[in-house]
């Protein structure tokens, strides 16, 4: 294990981390906040910055070797403290008073996932007692890790060779494949980081035009709703979710959360003019259909439960939308409000598409539709191996076949994905003597896990729409907080740090 | 495809199964039961023997040639025919007055499940009202169906040779291997069945025994109680199933509900005093260790919520082996009872023993064992792959090496069975009017396609302990009886039998 390029990577990360709080800083001088949330911002930046910039400018590595392994550990290890530091302003600042709490809110908020452990009270202090920079904090989190903040550094700061790239890429990036849309991956993260860059600046023009008709919609709010969309995050406001907007903001969300979950090479070749790859793209087609079937079903469903047809295709149009993307913004709240559960079948559908998420090479988490087409295929071939034996199938993918390492990954991806699960949904049962009887049941517990594994943010039961994780006990949010990291990072990272082969001094 | 075999085979079976109904018929003439019972059992089995004498005797195949996919085809039929002629009785006798839920019921029943669709009254009504002979044809189902009507027709009847007799046994037998305890495959089957019918013996002799403490475990109730645990069904004569019964009949139910579960190889080994070979056996280890984590963890978590430290050991104890071995007996409602629910890691506890089932070899449904041990061990090589690219693991079992085939088909297994019971749970989702909306919920939908699956019986929620299926609509019941003998045979010869690659000519 090289250890010297561990530390210089993690100290350049602590550094920008250390940046990155300029933003919420620069928010509460204007809006005025107390001196003590000043502080909150300059104890952990002096701190990130003296640490940092310790190990990341001191000696640095000769050996420039990094390996699988050093990626794994460089993105996990960085993840981690990003949390850890994260949560400080949080904590300093007394709006939150409990370690774990922050901790949680913070990686859920780079995890990009949008789980709330804070209460509506809790919130709405924020808002109403100045703490408008803590609400831009968490929410900012959310835009820097959708895109990933390793490949930031890789694209703007590092000078780096290609080998070294691809390792740390490939542990932050999701996906099954790592793609490269030009030759060179840094190029590649610059294209991919400016896409992003002008998507969000889209949304936010589109969302300040909605004012118009949203009164709800200030300034302050379209910049918490962007970054939320544009990390497919899901931290708001209010307990209330989108659900305080206009139907046209609503649509805007909507539609942005839907493109966000797009693989951003589709927009490079947009650019390009490359309509030819577009089309030959089985999993944009696989997603759009997916999400059509959905909203359809969904709709004819639950549009006798509002008073329009339209109010049922806009609330199935959004939540689809939200939990394909897993962004986990929510416009109705379809377990416990006040128009009745939804149906089984389309709390059925919102679980599947729970599971499987939007697209690889996007902001969104979960399985990722690629992954889903590869399952779908490969469950194909073993059906039809077992009639004739001897015939060999290939899997292909946009008309390629696909190497046969790419699926035997999908596959241990798939398994593992559902084994930590489960694993996580009973290590979240265990203790949590501030949550009611009713709420502690399999389903909470199920979708809790289930919602963070794939960073969404609400679930079923306790934590649905207008639910909420405060009630889960420090032991809880721990075991799920990892699991958001590990979710994000696509398990691996997160798995290959806890085990001991990984430590060895050989191999 | 070789047709006249498959005829030939199909027509034994359904000629067997016309005799299996002499013991309802005798129970009906034992009980004086209406010439109404009576004539319900001659029609079926006049006609049993009329079209399998003509299809297995009329013209016998000059091809012997079976391969997989005639196996496949063979046990698909043959256990579609035998719930859709083995409900005949309930139909005609005017017990039950729907098609699908008579088929549901004997589906039920073949396949081990134990999933009732008669409501308490209908239940009741065969009690009281003269219909003995078909509470007892039901369960006798189990007891033939937990070793399989092939594997019976192998032992005993077929004279065949060992290359076919391997693809039917291949295709009915439980378990990621066939394992074959002497060299031939069919006194290897006898062995089993000796040793299947000497254990039925055993439980029904200790439940009489019981009688002396338990009033209630009449002769008739015994029978009905051995048939249900031997095949590891779950069909009892009331909607409280075991817990009419005393704590020694209880205890006796449980003890043997997870000696039907263990492979019946070992009770071979025990016999022939060949003890390396059972110590040398991970599953096993891994079983037991199952169960007492299991039961201890529960009764922990459940004996405050009953009056005795005795009592919540025995409910955890009985609930563990009912739901690890599939049978789907049950002495307390776990989940509405009058204790309150079981808490939520009690319960996640319960789903994690749905999935896995018993092991392979037994009577058990589920995943089986010796599949989550593989499927562990698999887990472990893919992190360590990701860790050290180069070096190549090899997954051993009891010691041995195990085919590399051998684990891809347990990884596709295992998510074949996460696919079905998602497609099937989105399924029963769509459609069931007689349903209230509070019970038609996901986890309904979702433990009755898990429970269905791996042939339990109850799941949590509407189809809880003291819930039933009898709400579902015709559809729903239908996918869950495909669901069971899909189940029941291992995924594949029903989802080959659906595919239309198997119909096609060629190959």
């Amino acid at each position: 294990m090289n250890f010297n390029i561990i530390r210089n990577y993690i100290g350049k990360i602590l550094v920008l981390v250390g940046l990155l709080m300029f933003v919420p800083l620069v928010t509460a001088l204007i809006y005025r906040e107390s001196i003590l949330n000043i502080i909150a911002y300059i104890i952990p930046m002096v701190s990130l910055f003296a640490i940092g910039g310790f190990l990341g400018y001191f000696k640095p590595a000769k050996n420039k070797y990094m390996g699988a392994r050093e990626g794994f550990v460089i993105v996990s290890v960085s993840w981690l403290l990003m949390a850890l530091f994260g949560c400080l302003p949080l904590l300093i600042s007394d709006y939150v008073d409990d370690f774990f709490t922050a901790f949680f809110e913070m990686t859920s908020g780079f995890t990009t996932t949008g789980a709330s452990a804070l209460t509506g009270a809790q919130l709405e202090n924020m808002l109403t007692n100045g703490g408008h920079s803590f609400l831009m904090w968490r929410s900012f989190s959310h835009w820097i890790g959708g895109m990933g903040i390793l490949v930031f550094i890789l694209a703007f700061i590092m000078e780096s060779n290609e080998g070294s790239s691809i390792s740390v890429l490939r542990a932050e990036s999701p996906g099954p494949q790592v793609g490269k849309i030009v030759s060179k991956m840094k190029l590649s993260s610059r294209i991919m980081y400016l896409i992003y860059i002008g998507l969000t600046i889209l949304e936010l023009g589109a969302l300040n035009f909605c004012h118009i008709w949203d009164p709800n919609m200030t300034f302050f709010d379209s910049l918490i709703m962007t970054f939320g969309t544009a990390g497919t995050g899901g931290f708001s406001l209010t307990t209330a979710s989108c659900a305080i907007y206009a139907p046209c903001s609503q649509y805007v969300i909507a539609s942005f959360m839907l493109i966000f979950g797009v693989n951003f090479s589709i927009y490079f070749w947009l650019i390009a003019r490359n309509f030819k790859e577009i089309l030959k793209n089985e999993e944009l087609r696989w997603y759009i259909f997916i999400v059509i079937i959905s909203v359809l079903v969904i709709t004819l469903q639950i549009y006798r439960l509002y008073s329009s047809f339209e109010e049922g295709f806009r609330h199935a149009f959004f939540q689809v939308a939200s939990i394909i993307s897993t962004t986990g913004y929510s416009t109705t709240d379809y377990w416990s409000g006040s128009q009745g559960a939804w149906p089984a079948l389309s709390l059925g559908f919102i679980i599947f598409l729970m599971l499987c998420g939007a697209c690889a090479g996007s902001t969104a988490g979960g399985l990722k539709q690629s992954r889903v087409l590869i399952l779908g295929k490969y469950i194909k071939t073993r059906i039809k191996l077992m009639i004739s034996p001897r015939k060999v199938e290939i899997i292909r993918l946009d008309g390629k076949p696909i190497d046969k390492e790419v699926v035997d990954s999908t596959i241990a991806f798939f398994i593992l994905y559902i084994v930590v699960i489960g694993a996580s949904a009973l290590l979240i049962s265990i203790w949590n003597p501030a949550m009611s009887q009713a709420d502690s049941n399999p389903i909470t517990m199920f979708t809790a896990s289930l919602s963070c594994i794939s960073n969404i943010g609400p679930g079923l039961g306790a934590v649905g729409p207008a639910g909420g994780f405060s009630d889960f006990s420090w032991f809880s949010k721990l075991v799920l907080s990892l699991e958001m990291i590990a979710g994000r990072l696509e398990l691996y990272p997160i798995l290959i740090f806890f085990t001991r082969a990984t430590w060895k001094k050989s191999t």
